[in-house]
């Protein structure tokens, strides 16, 4: 998505660590207009694909979770997230390693807001490793339901989680997927679709 | 907005505690239809106001925010919430009384992200005690800018946050205000808008 790739060379910022900050457009200001617009393209890819459910994470996930979700016209289940491993209830959960945070957190979901027999798509704001993308396909599996494939908004091509997703046959569409990144600018990868 | 007060009625859950369990169509689970119309509904209501930012706080805020903004053609802020009293850099930070979790945490804002001079509305999915909402509203002061308004999906009539802020001549609309609730059912505020 070409607006995605300008937007990121516009309003993003390298930071030390390999951070992309985009807190100005995406996960703490958010552009709507932007949003919008993003979440359009996202239903287009899927729009043949039986789509019935969009699940993301809390909290950055929401608002690209909506977009997505509104377009298509579906729900959007968020799992939310526990740092207690002593959870119980009628609840899906999965444990995710954050490399951002260097800890382990439990990725939950009621069990009432997630029956068998769904087509989902997966949407986040930022795909690197695909720790919490496994997560959340995890839960979807306990449920008896299907992932039909997984849209975000960025992907850190350096990082192994999209292209290990897509080796294992998972179909994965980034707005933008970014091949390296540094204090001089940032490099997409170039798109074919 | 008849259409919330039917969707309590029919989907909402009342749990002991003064708990009014809605995670299958706002919280958890969101129902996107019916979020965009709330959210249109809000905007509509709001629309005569030079609104020109959203502000809201992770997590459960987001969507009804995003719908709201979506509507209203302009961008959402969400507030960051840490447990953390010790957060230093350049952010706007107020400290809010969780009842639900009986614990203090911080709202944070960048300064990045809101500057002076907006015209801002608040919205959230519940108003109770209001503490998350005097927080927010303490963060936009700090910033220079102004609350037009609090909008929110559900207000807990029976607690004080909904009448203070109106008693302090603070635009308060909810699109459903509940008098009062048990296992018996639930009681809507009569509604004269």
């Amino acid at each position: 998505m070409k607006a995605m790739e300008e937007k990121i060379l516009q309003e993003g910022h390298v930071l030390p660590g390999n951070i992309l900050k985009v807190s100005h457009f995406l996960n703490h200001r958010i552009d709507t207009a932007f949003l919008m617009e993003m979440g359009t393209e996202m239903a287009r890819l899927f729009e043949n694909d039986g789509v019935d459910l969009v699940m993301t994470i809390e909290a950055s996930g929401i608002a690209v979770a909506v977009a997505a979700a509104a377009s298509l016209q579906v729900p959007v289940v968020f799992a939310k997230k526990h740092k207690s491993t002593n959870l119980s209830g009628d609840i899906y959960k999965a444990t995710v390693h954050s490399y951002t945070h260097d800890e382990d957190y439990q990725v939950v979901v009621s069990k009432e807001c997630l029956s068998a027999g769904h087509r989902v798509l997966i949407v986040d704001d930022f795909l690197a490793m695909g720790n919490a993308i496994n997560g959340l396909m995890s839960i979807i599996e306990q449920s008896g339901s299907q992932t039909v494939g997984v849209a975000v908004a960025i992907e850190k091509g350096f990082q192994s989680g999209g292209d290990t997703l897509r080796a294992q046959g998972v179909r994965v569409e980034s707005m933008a997927i970014i091949d390296s990144m540094d204090e001089n600018g940032v490099k997409f990868r170039p798109s074919f679709s």
